[in-house]
């Protein structure tokens, strides 16, 4: 898949070193592509680059949104037209403090994004675990499971299989309105990695019978 | 221990039978201790009784909240004096149409309760998990958690052992105010059970290395 990923920090460097390793194409969509910052992930992946937000999004047929909560507003915006591009979400809306969440009971993040971007297939995922267990996500034999929701059936497809290539254990739970519940879900592991010193070494599973 | 049960409903019955099971005194809090609802629960528990909030609650060490929301703050309140006693919240807030919670984000119905029985010990469990998984939450080799908040220790050890009668693994996720992510994690299980139709042979555990 042609993927923009926007954001190049731990979630957005991570995803897009995975994806590019699984054959995708990936580009970079971050304010300053000829920073150092950048320049350093790209160094570990074959044939991605950097561009800015438009640029990126605009010959992807998949849009990751990376970003910190307090500038995804400005991310999406900035990325043009997205009209039937699937557009995931991965981002949690966490107050600065980690103490909780500044979204959440009646919307979510993820409900916030599909209004800035009406005519995207936004799909909420890798929001649940930390991204350094991305390729990482067996527990024992077992697998962390990556959890995902959204409205549109064909999109869900795609974000399934993208999350299988980064190890994760794809759960589709439901429609987009959900991520209001996974992003407590995300609060919840964020909060036992930091608060809980739990470190992030750690990943949900549901089981099943 | 000496438990009053509040609500002989399937998370207060069942909870009562498998304490009782394990040697626990079991007393159920009901608004009508005589009827054939509690009186069927009765039958099958060995030297449990039933009787109003306030006398059950008179001789417990432990409290156990497990009515549905909208009754909830009447049942503590008319459990009279909980100085000291260790009340576990077993609710969860939700919607009457299971379309989501009607608490949350900044509070939780744990902290809600804790409010109504200031002097209470309030820890937060057995919301996780459907009441039919309770005694039997094995899922092949792997045992679902338990998760449990609280902000008194000594209370909380005696819950985990308490989670820990009835199958269920004991996961501490910290203090009270945990329980803003806990009850989304309820209604997350609930909306797979319900809406996603997974039915009630799921559970969510937390995996470690």
């Amino acid at each position: 898949m042609n993927i923009a990923v926007l954001g190049a920090g731990s979630v957005g460097g991570t995803l897009g070193r995975l994806w590019a390793a699984k054959g995708h194409s990936v580009t970079f969509g971050v304010p300053d592509p000829s920073g150092d910052k950048v320049k350093k992930v790209l160094k570990d992946l074959n044939g991605a680059r950097a561009t800015n937000n438009r640029e990126a999004a605009a010959s992807a047929d998949v849009i990751a949104l990376c970003t910190p909560w307090p500038v995804a507003q400005d991310a999406v915006q900035s990325a043009g037209d997205l009209t039937g591009k699937i557009l995931i979400d991965a981002t949690n809306p966490l107050a600065n403090d980690l103490s909780g969440l500044v979204v959440g009971l009646t919307t979510s993040a993820a409900e916030q994004v599909q209004g800035w971007a009406p005519r995207a297939k936004v799909v909420k995922a890798f929001n649940t675990i930390g991204a350094i267990d991305y390729g990482n996500a067996h527990f024992g034999s077992l697998r962390a499971d990556g959890f995902y929701c959204g409205d549109d059936a064909a999109a869900k497809a795609a974000v399934k299989q993208l999350i299988g290539d980064t190890d994760l254990e794809p759960v589709d739970v439901g429609p987009l309105r959900n991520a209001r519940l996974l992003e407590p879900l995300a609060m919840l592991w964020i909060d036992l990695a930091v608060n809980q010193r739990l470190g992030t070494n750690h990943g949900f599973k549901l089981l099943r019978r």
